[in-house]
């Protein structure tokens, strides 16, 4: 068996969804909302199982989809896209990485990797023969620094991985450290693969910003993004990839191999859901940062240390002052004695782990959160 | 870009699908029937769509459907599989190749690959970098002969891949030719990745053997199904793995990376569908079975060169007596100036093509294929 898989633990993510249902703890674990999406986007879906197409649908996604992906990005993110030639609909955005790396990254490419980062991408970048050369972020803000990424890239430099939102920090990146990251790539010749899934859930105002929108970054960005964040149905694996033509042909042959196609009938669903007025992402975006707003307050009476949350379903705590080292040991003690499952933000790095910081999902309902702290409260 | 997917062509099917979308050709050439799959399976997606389900699932995929996938396979083919370490889903039987290659196969690996061959095989073997060891099926019984598998296997051998049924052939392997195999791989302690998407489409009351019930096969078989097939819902992409415990660790983690899980509500209607009773999936094989028998018959009157089909949604015809020597030219000719696509079967050899067969789909209504008889005549 390949050691590269046979060694790899399974994800926090499913460690701890697991653990909360064995246990029935309350999960605030793994990203996934506790609504059930929005009822008219489901209704559509649910039409098209029943009268719809069930069949193979175009390989790169059905041309309703990739347009209405397009008009989206136009609207909301001011970049002009031709759906037919870059635009793609993938099994959800974590194909759409594998398909990113495995297409673009060749035995020996170095990888520039951003800690703490989402734990698929070290192992795709490694499946892919690609060297990862890390810039560890520092807290609090987690900024792109000239010198970092001067000492990370270097002629060989095939590509950047980047997720903003960041995820688990729920940190934002600034206008300026993109431009320096633009900056590198251009100079570098490298690829930029910016996973954007959070791009819509963004707070207090903040608008995203696309890579491949910044100067020169068009014809050397990979732009990621998920059905399943932006509609709170994280089960429809449904993603989407935007990249320059010459990009594309080679990521459609990736795709090609690796699920081939999408199923149609939630394809159009998601393309009715990306056409909803303003009204709506703005009212989803303002539900969330309530739900944020309520757990924060929260968790501040209950005295823990909180880390602000910009974007993203999440928010982290520190529990270095509570006396406790050992985010994995805290986490398995909340989940399996106080019945609440986080997420131990150690399982984002690969070397130099921080220890002190625990994720929890917000995208609750108000009960489920309220019963959260409430047991959280007993932890202390 | 790295130059395995850069230089590769884009899959025959989607070519062809491509083609009869653009020019209003019947399409007899990727594999999907034209019915719109059953109706209560659906109405249980909908349902599920609408009431059930919509986050992430668990990865291996919901506990009910890993149940019905060991129930089914035990009522129909006799094998005993545990649900919570031996099943696992997948979206689509594509993402079940690549993660068992993947997860299997080490750079430098030994492959032995059979041609005729599904055309993803390939480059997920390259990908994974492994060494190919062909072995060319010969026509018209396609049989594996001892000699032909002593040249293929070596101590180097990590893996064998397998289809039965085989498409594009349409023909059923031999129970001798299976455990002459099966030696093979216990010989060489070679793991068997088995495709066997068309394990429910055997005609002429044939039975399906999986090789993992083969002796000795189980700790080293890869069984991997599909929905898509079995239901005739091919847009579905729900895909099965099988395999033992110590296997289906490393295909595990593929999995986590490669889509990480399933649409929930397609696999609740998956689970529901495969417990139908027998004449349900009786009814299934018969009403193909008459499909194939129009289609061939009409092929037969028209003079074509039909080679018999045992299983599959497909028939092959052999264009050397119509003085033929490119199928690829041929079948451009067809879906052009004919208004017919069909498969130029050269595309399953990596050397060594045979150029003179052509495949059809004959999984479609009564109309459609008579009308894409209608076509064929005037093309002759
Ligand atoms: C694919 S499971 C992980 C979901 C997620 O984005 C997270 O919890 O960070
Ligand atoms: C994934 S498209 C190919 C479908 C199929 O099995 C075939 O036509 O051979």
């Amino acid at each position: 068996m390949n050691p590269l898989f046979a060694n790899l633990p399974t994800t926090v993510f499913e460690v701890m969804s697991s653990l909360a249902r064995e246990t029935g703890a309350i999960n605030l674990g793994q990203g996934f909302p506790d609504d059930p999406g929005p009822e008219d986007v489901r209704q559509k879906a649910a039409d098209a199982v029943l009268n719809g197409y069930n069949q193979y649908p175009s390989m790169m996604g059905i041309p309703e989809l990739r347009s209405a992906i397009a008009a989206h990005y136009r609207h909301w993110q001011g970049v002009d896209l031709d759906p037919a030639t870059e635009v793609m609909v993938t099994s959800g955005a974590t194909e759409a990485l594998a398909g990113a790396i495995l297409g673009i990254v060749e035995p020996g490419d170095e990888v520039v990797l951003f800690e703490p980062m989402y734990d698929a991408y070290l192992p795709l970048v490694r499946l892919a023969g690609g060297v990862p050369k890390f810039v560890t972020l520092q807290p609090p803000h987690f900024r792109l620094t000239e010198e970092a990424l001067a000492k990370a890239f270097s002629p060989k430099t095939k590509a950047v991985l980047l997720n903003n939102p960041l995820n688990p920090t729920a940190t934002v990146f600034a206008p300026e450290d993109l431009t320096l990251l633009a900056d590198f790539c251009r100079r570098f010749d490298a690829i930029c693969i910016s996973d954007e899934v959070w791009e819509h859930v963004v707070f207090d105002g903040r608008r995203h910003q696309p890579v491949l929108a910044l100067p020169g970054m068009r014809e050397r960005s990979v732009k990621i993004g998920s059905a399943g964040k932006i509609f709170s149905l994280t089960g429809w694996k449904v993603g989407f990839v935007c990249a320059a033509p010459h990009i594309m042909k080679v990521l459609a042959k990736s795709h090609q191999f690796l699920t081939f196609t999408t199923p149609p009938n939630l394809q159009v669903a998601v393309a009715y859901g990306l056409a909803k007025d303003d009204a709506y992402f703005d009212g989803m975006r303002r539900d969330f940062a309530r739900s944020r707003d309520r757990f924060t307050a929260g968790l501040n009476t209950l005295g823990f240390d909180v880390i602000p949350s910009q974007g993203t379903y999440f928010v982290n705590i520190d529990i270095a002052p509570l006396g406790e080292t050992d985010d994995v040991a805290f986490c398995r003690r909340l989940v399996t004695e106080h019945g609440v499952a986080a997420i131990p933000v150690s399982a984002f790095y690969a070397q130099g782990a921080v220890k002190n910081v625990v994720r929890f999902c917000f995208a609750k309902k108000d009960a489920t959160l309220d019963a959260g702290l409430e047991r959280l409260a007993k932890a202390l």
